[in-house]
C-alpha cells in the first residue's frame, strides 16, 4: 500500500451471489492498487472458498473480517434471510469505517433486495441503507457511465407510487445534488437535462396530470435563477436520442426505469451507481446478485472495477 | 406505376410540419416506386408551395386533392386549429380509401396532437383515430426498427393512468395482435419478451402493487399454454440489454415510455410505428411534426420511407 493513496472499503456483497468474487477481483486488481488501497468488508473464510473455486490467488487481500458469530454455510445462488443479514454486516461495518476516518471510500458488490427483506432490513436497498445510517436526508442515486449518466428524482419505488412522490423541492434538491456530483467528476460545471413524467412530457397537459407544469418547471426555473446549467422537462422518449446526449452531462429523471433502462440499453456491465449527498464517499456496482453464474468466475467485473476506480478519484477530488 | 403493385395512401400529415415534405420526398423515391404506387391524401396546393420552396421536382407526384373548401395559409412550424383539422381530414379520408379497397394500405406523416386538440378531435393519436375509424377495438401500437420492436399495452396516457390500465386480458390480447403482426414480418413464429411494469418487475412485491404476479404473469402463462412463445415478465431495466435484445423478436411494454426510451435511444429517427389489429394496414413515421425545421428541407426522411416501405411489405404480405 502506497501512503497517501485513498482507502477504500469494497463490502463483500451477499456472500451467495456474485459479490465475494467481484471483491476479490477489484481487491486484487494491479491497476487499481495503484491508485487506491482496497480492503474488502465480508467474511475471510468464504473468500477464501471463492478464492479456492475460483483459482484466484488471495495471500495479498486485504480483508476486514466479519465472519465472527456469522457462520456462514453458503450454497452458491441461494440467497436466505442469513446471507441477507450477513451481507447487512458488511455494509453497516463499512459505512462505520467511512464516518470515523479510517477508510476514505465504499465501493459496495451486489446485495439481493430480497434476502435483505427477509433478514427484517426495512430500506428496500444500497441508497436508503447509506442515507440512514450515514444521517443524509437530502440524497439521490446516480448511475454513469461512459455513454450516459442519470440521477433520480424517486427511488425504488412501484410505478404507481412515482406521481405522488416527486415535488418541485424534490427535483430542485436533485438537480443541485447533481451538480455537485457531476462538478468533481467533470471539473466544471455540468450541463443537465430534466425529463418530464408523462408521454410527450405531457403534451401540455393532454396527458397526465400536468405534472410537468405544475412541478418540474418550476424546479427548473428556480435552478435556472440559482445559475444551474439546466434544460427540460424534455419529452422522455426523445430525451435520449444521440443528439440530446451529447450535450447533456447528467439526466435528472423521474422515476427509476426511465433512467435505468437507457442506462443498461447503452451500457450494460459498464455503468458505476453512486449515491449524491452523502458525508461519505459510496459507490457500487450497477447489476444484481446474477445468482445464476454465483461463484462460477463467469461474472464480467468491469462495473466493479469502474465503482473502487471511481470511488479512489472521488475520495480525493 | 407497375400493375399489381400495392397502392400506399401518404397522409400528408399537420401541413405546417414536415409533414409536407415527407409525403413529397417519399411519394417520389425511386425506389419505393419499384415496389409501390404512392398517392398523396393531403392538400395539392400547399405541396406546390413545398416542393418550390425545397426546389423539389414535384410533376409526378399523385395527389388525391383534398383542399376544397379548406383553404389555408400556412406558416411553416405555426400550427393551429385549422391545421389539425385539415390533418384529421387527410386520414379520414386515406381510411375510407383503405376500407373501400381504392388503396392497399395507409402510411401517415406526423400530425400535431395539440392542434388535433384545437380542432375538437378528441382521440390523443392516429391510432386511436384509425381504431376508431375502422372499427377495430382490439388493436395496439407497435413500433419497429433493426434493432428493436416494441408493442404497447397502454398507450398514450399519463403515467399515473397507466397501473389501474393494464389488465391480464389487454396483455393476453397484445401478446397476441404482436403475434400475428410479427409473424407477417418475419415469416415464422417471433420470440416475445414482455416486461414487468415496476422496477426489477417488482421483486416479488416489493415494489407496487404485485401487478407482475396479479395481472402479467397470468396472461403469459395463458399465452404459452395457447402456443406463443413468450418470456417475462423481465425486469424493464435489464429487458433491454444486449443479450435480451438478440432473443427477442418484440417486446411488449406495459406502457409507452418503456418502450419508447429504448427503442428511440437506439434507433432515432429510423422506427416505424405500426398500428396492429386493424382490418387495414397502416404504418408511420417514429417522430413528430419537427416544428423547428418545417419546410426546409433538413428533416431526416428514413423513418417515413421506411414507414412507406413497411406499408408496402405488410400489404402484400
Amino acid at each position: 500500500m502506497a501512503k497517501g493513496q485513498p482507502r477504500i472499503a469494497i463490502t463483500m456483497g451477499d456472500p451467495a451471489g456474485v459479490g465475494p468474487e467481484l471483491a476479490l477481483i477489484a481487491a486484487n486488481d494491479p491497476q487499481l492498487n495503484k491508485i487506491c488501497s482496497p480492503i474488502i468488508y465480508g467474511d475471510a473464510r468464504i473468500l477464501a472458498q471463492v478464492a479456492d473455486a475460483l483459482g484466484l490467488d488471495s495471500n495479498a487481500t486485504r480483508v476486514f473480517d466479519l465472519s465472527e458469530g456469522c457462520e456462514l454455510t453458503i450454497t452458491p445462488g441461494e440467497v436466505s434471510q442469513s446471507t441477507g443479514r450477513a451481507a447487512f454486516r458488511y455494509i453497516e461495518a463499512a459505512i462505520a469505517a467511512a464516518l470515523s476516518g479510517e477508510v476514505d471510500a465504499v465501493a459496495t458488490a451486489p446485495i439481493h433486495k430480497e434476502a435483505l427483506n427477509a433478514a427484517g432490513i426495512t430500506q428496500p436497498g444500497h441508497t436508503e441503507i447509506f442515507a440512514e445510517l450515514t444521517n443524509a436526508p437530502r440524497h439521490c442515486m446516480m448511475l454513469t457511465s461512459d455513454e450516459i449518466t442519470c440521477s433520480f428524482a424517486t427511488g425504488h419505488m412501484g410505478l404507481r407510487d412515482v406521481p405522488e412522490s416527486i415535488t418541485t423541492a424534490r427535483i430542485r434538491e436533485v438537480i443541485e445534488l447533481t451538480d455537485i456530483g457531476m462538478r468533481k467528476m467533470r471539473s466544471r460545471q455540468p450541463r443537465l437535462t430534466v425529463c418530464g413524467l408523462n408521454p410527450h412530457a405531457g403534451e401540455h397537459g393532454l396527458f397526465g396530470a400536468g405534472e410537468e407544469e405544475r412541478l418540474i418547471s418550476p424546479a427548473i426555473e428556480q435552478a435556472r435563477r440559482d445559475g444551474f446549467l439546466v434544460q427540460g422537462p424534455l419529452p422522455p422518449d426523445t430525451a435520449f436520442v444521440p443528439s440530446v446526449r451529447a450535450e447533456t452531462d447528467c439526466y435528472v429523471c423521474m422515476y427509476h426505469d426511465q433512467g435505468l433502462i437507457p442506462l443498461k440499453a447503452l451500457a450494460f456491465d459498464t455503468a458505476v451507481n453512486v449515491t449524491l449527498g452523502l458525508p461519505i464517499v459510496r459507490t457500487s456496482v450497477d447489476h444484481g446478485t446474477a445468482l445464476d453464474i454465483a461463484w462460477r468466475g463467469e461474472v464480467n467485473p468491469t462495473s466493479m472495477l469502474r465503482a473502487v476506480q471511481l470511488a479512489a478519484e472521488l475520495a480525493t477530488a
